[in-house]
């Protein structure tokens, strides 16, 4: 009989923190990249178009020895039951045996892994010596993405938030989200001194930005190409479906774009527009073979450098992995026997 | 937060019977055939062919209020490790809010349905006067499949055991089986009072059988189509992969072939050699269709009638709902927050 054990909220929170999921991550995209991690087929099901939906995700991490699934749920209705609108659960099994061996809340950890994918994003993409930090989009992904950030891009001194669909609304955000990124930081050891302020127009933000954070659930572009300086880097989170769009398809003309699986990228990223009209064929890799230092990410510091973000399930699942270890070590949540 | 209910083996075993599987899988069916009821597409991986591997089936029960999946692995070497070479591990989920209810051990639910599936097979498309049963196969599911169909099929008075592969071993099972289908029977509600014997002639025992139940992991037919009466009925519910076969195509020809899901016979069940073949060209239509009325099942006594049971994710789910409705009221298993 397989002993699993069951981690809510209350128990990933008490050991998840950036610095883990980001080194996790990267380490599940390298796996990735070599094939010694895969990602299964996604099952998807629509119950009412728009309004109750949910995706079936799993895959096998060679590494972490496990393989696994989430089953993310989308019913808008939940609104006005309390209930959360998203609800996401993870299995992980033991890769030797196929024994059951936890299942998880998922909802804190896609939070912690999309920021981990942003900011490693740009560690791998933008220039080192990159100190303005433009945050586009001030959901509940905003702080995630700027703390991972802050950890992966040590040089950052000025970060800016804007929401362009709603100019006021980075102002109304930014004590809120500046707070959780010092949580955020706290959590990962890391003692946090940053400038952080929010601006209404967007356009200046851009011009003056290193690396731009886009985290919005946007069907049309709100970054212009014209308004982007050369060297800048985008990692782009917010495209996980297809017709959704955060900036400009014509920067990616010229531009050096990389995301985390070239087939999702294409049919559900922020690169869909781009390839639909021909500006690109083909991305230069997938993130994994610039951290394996297979391939050249940047160039030259006057290359512009995207980073599409669709969101893979290894992340989940090394994310999970990782979570896992440290409840175990300190007999966390509920253990039963299945 | 919701709260999941884990239920073990022993608490499965303690509300399970077949009755109930029967009445639930018997509505699943039905659900299916009016499209109440959905299967969504199959995730299979393998991680070293014929040796580990796993499949996710998942789907939909609208009247039970429920979506879920299984998770089944198969990993010949847990057999040097005392441990499952088969696991399953169920979930299962509110179909209104998409909140995870319960996590279930798949494997007793397995046999339970699979059973089920056979006799209800019988059911609708045996001759109602029925005597003569014969159960080719004298592995773990013979007893589930001989108690089921003796409460769906009241008349059978005599029951004939054959292991066509290795005649000796059905006089071997013999009193193991007769013993499981009593306490199946007891857990029913029902007394058991039945002849049963080992044949290890099958041509014999084919040619005087009214119902053949056939559960044996053959690649090749055991059982010739020369041998078998008129009238005959056949519940197959080995074949699961394509290439697994237990009964002569030839049979199909001129018999009326019913199934679980048309294409899955096609692609994997006892049918897929026929389809291959040209023997058959379509099933006359799913199971679901004759419970509910819509198409008729046999047409005359002299007809030869088989059911194809490729094994689908909603016996399972319904099967999972119907024990979880039991457990819950007795407060069975361990409760978590998640």
């Amino acid at each position: 009989m397989a002993k699993i054990r069951i981690l809510n909220k209350k128990d990933i929170k008490k050991v998840i923190n950036l610095k883990d999921i980001i080194d996790a991550t990267e380490k599940a995209y390298v796996q990735k990249a070599t094939g010694d991690a895969e990602v299964w087929p996604m099952v998807f099901h629509e119950f009412d178009p728009g309004h109750a939906d949910l995706d079936i995700k799993s895959g096998n991490l060679n590494q972490a020895g496990i393989y696994g699934l989430k089953v993310v749920s989308f019913f808008d209705s939940n609104e006005n039951k309390n209930l959360p609108v998203l609800t996401g659960t993870s299995m992980i099994f033991d890769i030797k045996t196929g024994q059951p061996k936890a299942v998880l809340n998922a909802g804190p950890i896609t939070d912690y892994r999309t920021g981990a994918a942003g900011a490693i994003g740009a560690k791998y993409l933008a220039r080192e010596n990159s100190e303005n930090l433009l945050m586009a989009g001030c959901g509940a992904l905003a702080p995630y993405l700027i703390a991972a950030t802050l950890l992966t891009m040590p040089k950052i001194e000025k970060i800016t938030l804007v929401n362009p669909k709603n100019p006021d609304h980075a102002e109304e955000r930014l004590e809120t989200i500046r707070e959780r990124v010092n949580e955020l930081l706290y959590e990962s050891g890391v003692a946090a001194f940053f400038d952080m302020k929010a601006e209404s127009d967007t356009e200046k933000a851009v011009a003056e930005a290193d690396v731009i954070l886009t985290a919005t659930p946007s069907y049309e572009p709100m970054i212009k190409k014209e308004w982007v300086k050369p060297g800048t880097h985008f990692s782009c989170v917010g495209s996980d479906m297809s017709g959704k769009q955060e900036i400009d398809e014509n920067i990616m003309a010229g531009a050096l774009v990389f995301g985390d699986d070239l087939q999702q990228c294409k049919n559900v990223g922020e690169c869909e527009k781009a390839f639909k009209a021909g500006i690109l064929t083909e991305l230069r890799a997938e993130i994994g073979d610039v951290i394996s230092g297979k391939i050249a990410g940047r160039l030259s510091d006057e290359d512009i450098t995207v980073f599409d973000s669709t969101g893979i399930a290894l992340q989940d699942l090394v994310s999970a992995a990782c979570i896992l270890t440290e409840a175990e070590k300190l007999g966390l949540g509920t253990t039963a026997d299945l």
